[in-house]
């Protein structure tokens, strides 16, 4: 294939695949495509640990990493000591009810992960997995939220590295031009994860006038081959999946959360601030449910103290729905697209990558009929 | 250009264009594509007219229309009579407390014009309106909302006139398929009016699987070339666009209406149920404001009734913002679908189908030399 996204990363196939697990990161790089990991749930030394995996599995073939820094973060979250002690008691009251309600066993909430987790999306966080993820031959540093800072744009350019961005509208599109980013992702309102309020379908023209001649890829309801190729039609370069690797063999999803995506339709999800304090789409489930609709709920609070009272209560709950408790299994989620309706077989990451390409290549083909002479 | 879709209308190019204006129905019609005249505002009597004009200015060429006929209505509208005495004195409480408070003349509410528009939307309203339709040649008759009642499918295959309808789940499209009906529209979430949840790019796949192999159009998000090539690689074997005629020309949208349209961004819609009863995508204005988030709202009532509630009133706040009321002008709104972001100009409405053409053409030139030998 010939865009120049492809002969900028040395792929072949234009997809970028999005994962928080390394196997998928190696499996999508070693097929073609380009595996980005997901580093915003890592400290800096088990980045580390995984880089060094990547780099011992993909033989040189290009990947790169995403880290998540928040533009606007609450200001609790400048001194990453005080955190947890920003959050509002009723918040911890409204979980512990959830967990007597639900009948799954409290977490040591000192000890929770959501600690860490937190604590990455602070300036500090950010920056040690920043540099950490430069110290790899990565060909790419990505920015999940906001315009990345400057301290990012300055190391990677003295690393030689390009550096994307995500946006949702076309005004932070161009916001992110002016910070200095090489790529950008234009992701539709349908996508797992943080996501705005304006469709694929609408937003990835708009970006891509609006940035040219910067390349731009396509995110949000893209898990096919026919979706890539409308994508493409769109004006994107390339397509960035997240969603599609998560009901593979390789994934780390939770078995219970793995079948709830393998059962759920496109109309399963929710865009909900209850897990990280942003609008973030994900599985409906109980836990969405508490937060959004429970006249008893005190609310999201802001990014990053959601994700500390909810990123705690998430492991406990995945372990007890792993238990086989039943209430942890209806609270259990996970961030996921739209797409999520298509998931319906488990397949190894790499084939995915081989049905999205012969796919594409089939719609181009019919596409080429319709016109036809 | 070949899909079953264009040899089945007899068309050159597979544009269907909603409007409830007869200017744009003919003028997209005569440029090879398919209007289609939405007939729910109307009475008998004057669809009977718009129809008339429309059969002397297409010399022939294909056309149909839409009707919406409500799988799910309020009861009280069984009997149109006692509508208006059905809505609840709170509702014209706030309705007239919102024409106080931005100084906008209040109609006379027992003439008001939404009692018709309320009147439509009951069986018997919409199958009167499906007798004047079929009277004339029109060769797709489409139901807006739900599944088409036996009624209106018995009479349209007697008259060998072909049942559309729109979708916006799997679900609803296994049940229009099971009601008779021989092509889906697909509209995806971004589109203006009555819409689901489910965007364009990942609902268009799943129900061009589910009903192959009846033909699916796509709607929602469309408005250029290359929107419409990506809704073809998606499945569709055309598409179904309404945003895009109101700032042509020929729209009869009020000028004050327009003039917002031609000013908002992508990101200036909301979905809402405030003007009929259902959620319906629109420009977000002060209507949509006071009774989507005023803290005195009585929200929304059902479809009919705030269909009653709205339609009069936004009559008389159209006559406001026309007269240069600035109240009226904050009010003033309609329904739009997000890519009212692109609507900038204003076209002949033959010139959109141009435009569209021409670019759908460079769109699939571009895709074959990406997929390139």
């Amino acid at each position: 294939m010939r865009t120049e996204v492809c002969e900028k990363f040395g792929i072949g196939f234009p997809l970028f695949a999005f994962s928080h697990c390394r196997d998928v990161v190696a499996a999508v790089t070693n097929a073609g495509g380009f595996g980005v990991l997901g580093a915003v749930a890592y400290s800096p030394e088990r980045l580390e640990e995984e880089l060094r995996w990547i780099d011992d599995h993909v033989d040189g073939r290009p990947y790169g990493v995403d880290v998540l820094v928040p533009g606007k973060i609450a200001k609790e979250a400048e001194a990453p000591g005080d955190l947890l002690s920003a959050v509002p008691s009723r918040h911890w009251e409204f979980l512990a009810g959830i967990f007597e309600r639900y009948g799954v066993p409290a977490p040591d909430l000192d000890a929770a992960d959501g600690r860490g987790a937190g604590r990455q999306v602070t300036k500090e966080g950010a920056t040690e997995l920043i540099d950490v993820a430069l110290n790899h031959p990565i060909r790419l540093i990505a920015s999940a939220l906001g315009p990345p800072p400057p301290v990012m744009v300055e190391r990677a350019r003295a690393a030689g590295v390009p550096v994307a961005a995500l946006v949702g509208t076309v005004e932070h599109a161009r916001r992110q031009v002016a910070a200095g980013v090489d790529l950008i992702i234009a992701q539709g309102s349908e996508a797992g994860g943080h996501t705005g309020e304006i469709s694929t379908m609408v937003l990835v023209p708009e970006v891509v006038d609006a940035v040219a001649p910067l390349p731009v890829l396509a995110a949000g309801g893209i898990a096919s081959g026919r979706q890539m190729a409308a994508a493409m039609a769109l004006g994107a370069q390339g397509v960035w999946c997240g969603s599609v690797w998560l009901t593979t063999e390789e994934a780390e999803t939770l078995p219970a959360v793995k079948a709830k995506m393998l059962a759920a339709t496109s109309a399963d999800t929710v865009r909900s601030r209850s897990r990280t304090g942003k609008p973030a789409r994900q599985l409906r489930s109980s836990w969405t449910e508490e937060w959004d609709e429970s006249p008893d709920s005190p609310g999201a609070l802001p990014m990053p103290l959601q994700l500390i009272v909810a990123e705690g209560a998430m492991g406990a709950i995945g372990k007890a729905a792993e238990n086989g408790n039943e209430g942890g299994r209806r609270l259990a989620n996970y961030f996921v697209g739209q797409v999520v309706g298509r998931l319906d077989t488990v397949k190894p990451a790499r084939q995915v990558v081989y049905d999205m390409v012969e796919e594409f290549a089939g719609t181009l083909e019919r596409l080429a009929e319709i016109g036809g002479e």
